[in-house]
């Protein structure tokens, strides 16, 4: 495995050994550290300091069952701090297959043009990009796999990211070529534009597994797993209603955020949740479809494919997390409409979750009437076209809110809440207020939890299990839902690791990873001028009740600053 | 003397001795003083921690010619650094007639209504002001001058304070009872609104003068000072001519802004300069007055009155920052409209410089045309009435550029450039770059130096010294249009601080109270996460060539980053 090291401005490259203090890590704990020694943190995120970092996990390239993700990260220009997002699809399969342990996007372009950036076993080259400026994700993608073939793997960012707006993120091919698998948060696409890179093409055809020490340990520990995931009675779940299964829980809980986070439970769920999801899919057939797999050899299967009545694909996947903030959070109760909106934002290579909630404040303060999705379409639109009001909404949901002077804007660091209201779900409220990534599920779901998810009381500790293990799946490479399985073997990511790379590393591996992750984290925030004031719910969260359990979010702030103490 | 301190939760107030360190200071430096003492660096400008002061100068109270300036200052909401602004009129006299050293508004507001603190010789007083909330900034004035009488000075915020938008000011009333000398800069009008406070009352009519230890000294110190003032050549040009005196010169050494500084040539000079004011004044008579005193005993009444062709009051004063800003900035070449937007923005209560610069920036993102001064009329309108294009303008030049993608943003630490282009005039650009109070002509302006302004050579010097007098005068509440004066007597700042106070300061005491003060706000700057990369004028402006002189602001990093050491 080595570093590979691509400068934009002279477009030279280089291909160095990791560094020993590197080597035991990968995906986001990597990232952090790469960032922290090269990476000034009070550096401008759209400017020539700032770096693009892909970095598959740890177990990433051995065709695991959801082991195959890549991380990208940055400095975000969205919350300013440190900003890892993940994603699924063949990105990080194939960078592993070319012995890519990180790639650094590094410099400034010298002039206005766009390049593309082609990797393969031959090295690397720039060409020239300028024919693609404009086009949605989904159109680049099919040009670049008509001029590359079909067997590439392709990162894109849309016209967001040309546009370098914070709410840019970055799409990867799914296993079926489809550019849906987003690294969607903290405007990580927005600094790729920065550095001039419309895609980046990765052939890793040619490329090899990476070796594995001890073969025979790695296949047991690999057996063992699969097993268990498999048999897990949540992958059955995820396999037939997908994210959206959670919908009908984080609504019955009262945490599903409603026309801008005011109400907790929404009266349309019924026709939105994942049991109508199936139904329509399994309804209408065609391209439909409920059970459909990002990665190549994942058990759990937990995307899906959104048809129209004639069967004609509308968007894959279509995910909880859009649901809530393209559906309920807009007061929309009609999957085909949060099915188009959801294309558009993807098209456009955006976070659907930062839209959704800038949207939401957009609503809030007038703009459009709550439910009326034809509006909400127009101003999705509007950020293609460039109009004041659709740049407004495409700087993301703080910006928003601050410029319309609306009070009640759910972001944490600046980055929106996702779809469980923290007043109601308070283990991921905390999470939310003291991840260095801002307010993100994925840094520590707690939901599943067997706890009263509004009282108070250790929600901290709740949280701090949550982000560890989090952090630590992050840096394997690892979906969260891979989880369940490693949960039901706990010798299992030990084994893999140790097969793997020939090392001695405790059971406790996982969360040592997390814990080494979330500290190098911490360390670049605080280099970026990050206190324990940011580490906050939204003020108006701990005062204003949330119907139906008129919980606030009122877990001690001098609880918050200790978690990881 | 004492500090007066109000709480705005409970609505207490106390009246202490000054802290001996405290005493040496007033108005600008004092502000820092305090500021760093009792406002974290890091807090929310609109949030509790936050503190507004205000502090007249050392110098203060006695109608000294053009030395009667009031100091307020806070947390920025704009820049997110240390602000002070300054004004004249009559609040600044009146508050010293009350022993005010310094008068700290802090706490958090405990619902959302509005008050008035009125402050006389019996203490102070809180008085409901919800009738007043949406009133513009002349309405409020005419409805508390008629509740309280004509003597007393007032300082008040408009409906952009209200909003708390980051470009509002606070404007206090002229010597006539018209409310338009405005601390204009920095959003501390939106500080004052965070604190639901929408005016102060300041009687200061049963107040007395502040007491001088050697009242011949004074007197003999004074007379020199005002004799030199009133002969001095300078006096005459602004009397005649206002600051408007200056676009003549700014054009015609390539530094006015024209058409978002994209050009420092205005083809349009003739119809907006100060000669042509000048003529259009004396020409329509009536409330017209070329000659205008803002506060009482100033001898160069450098302000005006602007009426339309009948006589009637349009504005007070036209200001060249003004007619630079909304002017050619927006290429708009006809006094009457400049006057009209000017008004406009002075009844919102909002900086007139920050509005212009983003309508600039508006008008290269095609919102309207440059010239069209109806269009931006609309604009500024909108952002009364709360649309969000008027909010979007109302955020200020950094946040509407952003917002729009213009690459082209003329601002420092997200402070709008006044009207002297840092290229062409690029000691003054040392200023804005430097500056911790960020890009303001006012921290230290150099283009009355005999130099030539397009060569980088020499001007870290220029600027310093320029940095340090008027950080000085703002200490002691000097308006820089006095420095002509007090330059001609070298020795009577000094003899008129040691009578005063009985002190024994040297002859450099302008400088070391400027050091003491710049200091100070670096030093706040740096806990508010401040770096050297802060203290840049912005990156096109290093690259773009300004015609007609072609220069480019090619000052050199290191040089700058020297500036105060």
């Amino acid at each position: 495995m080595h570093i590979w090291r691509v400068n934009v401005g002279n477009q030279t490259m280089s291909r160095t050994p990791v560094p020993k203090y590197w080597q035991e890590l990968g995906g986001r704990g990597l990232i952090a550290r790469i960032l922290l020694d090269e990476v000034p943190p009070t550096c401008e995120p759209l400017g020539p300091l700032n770096k693009v970092v892909y970095s598959p996990g740890l177990l990433v390239g051995h065709g695991l069952s959801s082991c195959d993700r890549i991380s990208v990260g940055a400095k975000s220009p969205l919350t300013r701090g440190i900003k890892e997002s993940n994603a699924g699809g063949t990105t990080g399969y194939q960078m592993t297959s070319l012995g890519i342990k990180a790639l650094i996007i590094e410099g400034e372009p010298q002039d206005n043009h766009w390049w593309l950036l082609h990797i393969s076993n031959e090295g690397f080259k720039f060409e020239p990009a300028d024919d693609l400026v404009g086009l949605g994700v989904y159109q680049t993608a099919r040009v670049l796999l008509n001029r590359y073939g079909p067997k590439i793997a392709i990162s894109i960012i849309g016209p967001g990211g040309e546009m370098q707006l914070p709410t840019a993120g970055i799409l990867n091919l799914d296993k079926d070529q489809t550019p849906s698998r987003i690294n969607a948060r903290g405007g990580i696409g927005a600094v790729l534009g920065s550095k001039k890179i419309k895609a980046i093409i990765i052939n890793g055809n040619q490329g090899k597994k990476p070796p594995i020490a001890h073969p025979e340990d790695f296949k047991k520990a690999q057996k063992e797993f699969t097993q268990a995931l498999m048999t897990h009675p949540q992958t059955a779940i995820y396999r037939d209603y997908g994210t959206a299964a959670i919908a009908g829980m984080s609504n019955s809980l009262g945490g599903l955020p409603t026309r801008n986070f005011s109400q907790g439970q929404f009266e349309g769920i019924d026709t939105i949740n994942g049991e109508r999801l199936r139904e329509v899919l399994l309804k209408r057939g065609g391209k439909s479809n409920p059970s459909h797999a990002c990665m190549a050899g994942c058990t759990i299967r937990c995307s899906n494919v959104f048809a129209d009545e004639n069967g004609d694909e509308v968007v894959s996947p279509l995910e909880y997390e859009t649901i809530g903030l393209l559906g309920s959070n807009l007061g929309i109760d009609n999957l085909d409409w949060i099915a188009r909106l959801n294309y558009e934002v993807n098209d456009l290579g955006l976070d659907s979750i930062e839209v959704g909630a800038a949207l939401g404040i957009a609503a809030e303060a007038g703009l459009f009437l709550f439910g009326d999705a034809e509006k909400a379409f127009e101003l999705i639109k509007g950020i293609r076209m460039g109009t004041p009001l659709g740049l407004l909404i495409g700087n993301g949901a703080s910006w928003t809110g601050k410029t319309l002077g609306v009070q009640r804007i759910p972001t944490v660091k600046n980055q929106a809440i996702s779809a469980y209201d923290p007043r109601a779900i308070k283990g991921t409220g905390v999470t939310y207020a003291t991840s260095p990534q801002g307010a993100d599920h994925t840094a520590g779901l707690t939901i599943r939890a067997k706890v009263d998810h509004t009282n108070p009381v250790g929600q901290v500790a709740l949280s701090r299990n949550a982000q560890l293990n989090n952090a630590g799946y992050d840096t394997l490479g690892v979906c969260v839902f891979a989880s369940f399985g490693f949960a039901a073997i706990p010798t299992a990511i030990r084994g893999l690791l140790n097969a793997r790379y020939d090392w001695r590393v405790s059971q406790n591996i996982l969360q040592e990873l997390g814990r080494k992750t979330i500290e190098l984290e911490r360390e670049f925030n605080r280099g970026a001028g990050f206190a324990a004031e940011d580490d906050r719910i939204p003020k108006w969260m701990t005062k204003e009740p949330l119907e139906p359990t008129n919980a606030v979010f009122d877990v001690p702030e001098n609880e918050l600053d200790e978690i990881f103490f």
